[in-house]
């Protein structure tokens, strides 16, 4: 039986493991704070002191951390999973990180006869709960398809692009979409209400348009209700929209909408939004 | 049987008549330039030399011009709606127009004795051809309870506010919504060519994520393919950024991404765009 | 011995007539409010009780209010400018307005056999006191000509232009960009003082360079002690950046950096800062 | 008498050491492509082979090269100053660099036992020529007052910042509000010219006002003719602008308007205008 490891069991990482052990697999965890792997060994995951011997006790291991120096440090630091890594075994980090961070990666991991994926997530705290999760796969195509299964358990869909470093590109165009679509949604829900019309009636004429979409839908009744509990993080939202900038720069490609809306989710890390979820943006927009 | 009258056969306003027309309702029609009327007469419409011959003949007659000057040209000027408006009759005004427009129709309207309602319209030329769009009715209650049946067969969905100006208030904060969406839309997909990707797989993943939604399924296999016959012309989509806009200054909301948006939208008019649909401003965003 | 007019004694106008009278004219004063003559009548102005009972007493007025509305109403509005205009007279208005109003005062006044000259300056409430304004002229030579003594004495240098709506025109491109250079300029003290730089060392550095000028020698220091009394109020600041994006709108030239600029001047009304001088748009950059 | 060096020998690096070489001091030069040095040789300066040489060979070395890739080549790389730094000699870097870099380079010059100064200077071409640069010096004390006299031959101002990265952090924050004053300028050039107001009008209102400044005046009629020989190129603002955009998201403050005018200097870069000057991002403002 394929043992599999995890490594960083945050919202996202516990809701991805649950399905995973809920489907009868074998799992192996490791979390910085080791408290926050209690609940997983409860339901039946072994639990590691460090990632390299994650990487020792399992035949393919999933690293989700919060961004490009978490992966890196994950994954080259002391007692990390380059450390451990030997031929055949298969690395897929999961976290939202720049192209060159995985290329990085890659090659470290490729040095010590291991085989790279990346595989960066579409979907936040809900579809990660539901097993619906999108993952935008690039790098060995062997391990590709020897991931079948956990990729099928925790997604809905996986992608699969043979350049490494486009699935962590095609995720921060994703993203940065979507972070603008959202400081667009609040400035038209702001605006409403400045004029007089109730928030829910716009969400219901919204509902009803051409750009109705399940992130208006989700989002919105929250909004309107001042409730911002964290499905993905705001912090991590301007990561991803900072990250698309510079890849922007890199290429020469101006992004107007998304710069504006960049500086409206730092407005909102200034304001203390951090830990709140992306959509508390609206904090800032409808602020006197 | 109740007799309507249709001013404004444009775009929109044929696929709207059509639809009426094929629902067997008595319609009268006029176009300022007479021609356009020729396929409706063809299927059945009476046509009329003047809005004011239409509004003599007809129960209920509906408006859809172009911009706040068209609406008050056909209402208030020689040969005018307001000339022939008598106790009793119906005007719904479905052009997107300003609040304070919309006011002084109202209020010339109920000076004749008439009836008002203005109903922007959300939803392009498909929905129009498909009865399915949405209708944001504000004022005379009982107008809107007498134009049911219409408003069924061209809409899939009407919403009445009891204060004249919020309709078209709520269809600026759609708008506003729609055509940041659109631009952001257009930068993601102008970042992901720019670093190798194909539009078709960012359309793919886009798909299957939490901001996928009808706009972004219909218009981007078209902007992939340099489509961009008008289902909403983009001097349309900038009229409704600048209104939306000057609603938000007049209300002291800033609209930081909606007017970063809205100048790629005069750049695009600058660079000839002006009848192509809105989505066209994605070619100023991939120009060199 | 010329007799001048002079309608609206705002922060401007009461350095402007200051002025005039020390040079020893003849100045006949009103204001909406007219407690706010007082001061000038005490130095030697007559005073009268509506703009039409100026213009009766005066060969050339000059009207100095605070917006277009403002500026019309005093015109074309009951008692005013127009209802006593008479052949031969002049009206000289130095706020500054929109072309569509300048045109359309122009036009009254003609009628009446007036004659008309824009003339919006450039400088706020100390050049005004130092009679060192800049007045940017358009319409009738004649009355340019004829009315270059008080010009001489409100204003070290005058333009002039010979089409109407010129001198509006050229007034908004120079405060469109002072007014962004004003954004700019506190962006860079905001960063300046959250890294651990002393404002008052970004000001020494700033004098010695290429874009050392006026505006930043004499608002920094008092930005730098949160001093923000009016010499230029924000909300006039505001409109006239509103009425240079119009003008762009208009004429399809996108002004990115200007409409960003305009968004933080919004957010500082929101914040109630419509009174106090323009340059506390630096309070919204700083802002938690 | 102390022996000076200088790597880099650019646009500015020539005119500075064109200063030194005509007061009198030795100077040793290296530059990559060596043809470069050959004028200054035949004025009688000596040239290395590689940095190393250089210091070598001098008490105080000055680098002054294009971006942090190449500060960190010349200092760290092979036959880089580090390799032959040995205590008391001195290296000044002149380079615009972000702080981590210069704090990398300081701890490195150190760990040899060498002093080390940053200090970017503010000025471009014609202030080198003339001997008018401003330099913003922050580390070594003794290198500092070491360094007079050729401070003082170069430029017409030195400051001193105690801690490592003030020096480019206040370079940084100059240079982000002169590329915005930049955008905002040829946007106000722009829109006069759209509205037919003649270029060279709109720069003599500006020389009457609060904000004319010197980069204005000289820039301004460069600009009218369509003439844009680099001073500073438009590669290097844009390098300073994304720097300090940077060093903004680093510490949570928005820079709303420089973001916008970054924007625009990106679109500028895919027009190809990289190696003209800033001011040629006045070329896609203006374009259709």
């Amino acid at each position: 039986m394929t043992k599999y490891g995890f490594l960083g069991i945050g919202i996202m990482g516990k809701a991805m493991v649950t399905n995973l052990l809920k489907a009868g697999l074998d799992v192996t965890v490791w979390n910085r704070t080791p408290e926050r792997c209690t609940p997983l060994v409860d339901m039946g995951a072994n639990q590691a002191q460090t990632p390299a011997e994650v990487i020792e006790a399992c035949d393919i291991t999933f690293g989700m951390v919060s961004d490009p120096e978490a992966a890196k440090a994950v994954c080259l630091g002391e007692h990390g999973v380059a450390q451990a890594m030997t031929a055949g075994k298969g690395y897929i980090d999961i976290s939202t990180v720049d192209s060159d961070t995985s290329r990085a990666l890659c090659q470290t991991i490729q040095g010590k006869g291991g085989r790279f994926l990346e595989a960066p997530v579409s979907g936040s705290k809900k579809p990660a709960e539901d097993g619906a999760l999108v993952f935008l796969c690039a790098g060995d195509e062997s391990l590709y398809r020897d991931a079948a299964e956990p990729l099928g358990i925790m997604g809905k869909k996986s992608f699969y692009f043979p350049e490494i470093g486009q699935g962590a590109q095609i995720k921060l165009v994703i993203n940065m979409v979507m972070g603008t679509m959202m400081t667009a949604f609040s400035e038209g829900l702001a605006l409403g209400e400045q004029v007089g019309l109730q928030k829910s009636d716009i969400l219901e004429v919204l509902a009803q348009g051409a750009i109705n979409n399940p992130m208006f839908q989700l989002k919105g009744p929250l909004m309107a209700a001042n409730t911002y509990n964290p499905a993905f993080p705001l912090k991590h939202m301007q990561k991803d929209m900072r990250l698309a900038l510079e890849l922007g720069e890199k290429h020469n490609q101006p992004l107007n909408t998304v710069a504006a809306a960049n500086e409206l989710y730092l407005k909102a890390k200034r304001n203390g939004s951090d830990d709140e979820d992306f959509s508390a943006v609206m904090k800032v927009i409808e602020k006197k």
